[in-house]
């Protein structure tokens, strides 16, 4: 049995939006969490209960033991008692967490990873006073993990392989999508794609160019109602009809243009459209382009129905 | 009854991928719809009967009587009998364009919109040997616009105000999501904004951070997933108890200092943050924010639903 197999109690320390979604990713999968938090009484259990509540039906709600699971305590060496994994989710600030992460290291065992749900704190500043600093990674969600199954695996580089292969597959284990990281890199991955996409928003603003009330638009009529179902690679290999290399020959000097338009060099060169095509030969290939289409086809417009009824209720 | 709702026909030129999905559009929406493409057998209404199949039962597919709005016709001059708007989709080459527009206006009159679907070309380039340039504007569709509502309305200079006004009401009118171009810009929005995603996530591959298999589900079981029921303002205004403002204030300098990290300066300063403020005060202010929430969480969990149900299949 693998050491992500074993994991049957975890720990959430910090009730805040992301840790209580936290609790239901885990409790749900069947786990038991202990979550630690300031008072045993401030609601935390209930606001996962309202959560639930608002799911019912759709799948993601777990079952009728999952709030069971959780239990809330106010003492971290109680909250810590035989814990196989941890996820950290207060306040985002250095020296807290450093303390914190200090005490954590006190009462649990070394083969435990104890996983950081940090947006912007690089692990390697976390881990900086720890005994033991390959115990820590960063698992970065979006915002509600319990919806989106993305979470970026960020080790520093001195974090044990194994704690980062066990937390890899504990996420696949539990039903949210591991992306690892193999570099740290300031902002991680999804933030940094979030923010290159809103920063070309905001200067399209700033030109006169964009009316800032058309942002969402633009994703939640366009670009979002098509990558909820098809990213973007695959789509390149669609929307061609010799796939990627085909694609990026017949616009790859947009992509090229607009970097330059704001003082950048694309990375995008001839062995990077090398790269990108195996990996969407990798990932696309076992299935015939039109069938793709026509599976994309429809969960566009199933999407689609979804959005204008719940906008007729 | 104003220009937009009198508009009964409409001319598709080119017939591609892109001409046919605008055909659709169109003819769903209960406008004739007059094709011109090389050959009147080229088997084009049989692959928009295709597509017509695979959108039984989700709503986009039209009514019994869609196919039949449809003619082929394979001189330019008989495809324009009468029609009120004219949507050009052939080849992105500059010249060839110059010419068919020019051609066309000599069968047309004056208060008829020429929109091109061009994703690469400048409006005022093209309308440059034209003897009335105030007809022609870019309405750019993501592919396939019978799927993607997002249209961008791109005028040049030269546009008259009311062929951009008829042509923002007509896109309404047919159920896409006009966003109007303030001025012109290389590469429009919608491209501008895929190619900043692109150029990070390029840029991330080639630093080593990021595994090219993991672009897609970045999106696809992250943002992609958010975005198809929620923009990016509307999440930033629930992602923070004292929305849009409050979300940059502890959020803002991360998306600075990616931009700097690339050696950019972002747009996002004070007036920027008032601006984006505004405009989702505007757009979202007249809901609870805790409903708001609630409609997020029941969305994301049913799109992931759907999938998964797909999977399955």
């Amino acid at each position: 049995m693998s050491a992500a197999t074993k994991i049957s109690t975890v720990a959430i320390l910090g009730a805040g939006i992301i840790g209580s979604s936290w609790a239901l990713v885990f409790a749900r999968a069947g786990l038991n969490v202990r979550i630690w938090e300031r008072k045993e009484t401030s609601g935390t259990i209930g606001r996962i209960a309202a959560i639930i509540r608002i799911l019912q039906g759709s799948g993601l709600e777990g079952d009728e033991h999952t709030l069971d699971r959780l239990r809330c305590y106010s003492k971290l060496e109680k909250t810590l008692d035989e814990v196989d994994y941890i996820q950290e989710s207060i306040t985002e600030d250095i020296d807290a967490k450093r303390r914190l992460l200090r005490d954590v290291q006190g009462h649990i065992g070394e083969d435990v990873a104890i996983a950081s749900s940090t947006s912007g704190l690089a692990p390697s500043d976390m881990a900086r006073d720890l005994d033991r600093p390959e115990q820590l990674l960063v698992v970065h969600p979006l915002t509600p993990p319990h919806l989106l199954p993305i979470v970026e695996v960020c080790p520093s580089p001195n974090t044990s392989a194994t704690i980062v292969e066990t937390t890899v597959a504990f996420m696949r284990r539990i039903g949210q999508r591991p992306m690892l990281l193999k570099k740290e890199i300031a902002g991680f991955v999804l933030n940094r794609v979030l923010a290159a996409t809103m920063n070309e928003f905001f200067a399209l603003v700033a030109d006169g160019v964009l009316d800032p009330e058309d942002i969402d638009a633009a994703l939640t009529e366009g670009f979002g109602l098509r990558w909820s179902t098809l990213g973007p690679i695959a789509a390149m290999d669609l929307n061609a009809p010799g796939g990627v290399r085909d694609y990026l020959k017949r616009y790859g000097a947009l992509f090229k243009n607009v970097s330059r338009s704001r003082g950048v060099q694309s990375a995008l060169d001839e062995a990077m459209v090398e790269t990108l095509a195996s990996a969407a030969d990798r990932l696309y290939n076992g299935q015939d382009r039109a069938v793709r289409a026509g599976n994309r086809d429809l969960a566009i417009a199933t999407v689609r129905r979804l959005k204008s009824d719940a906008n007729r209720k």
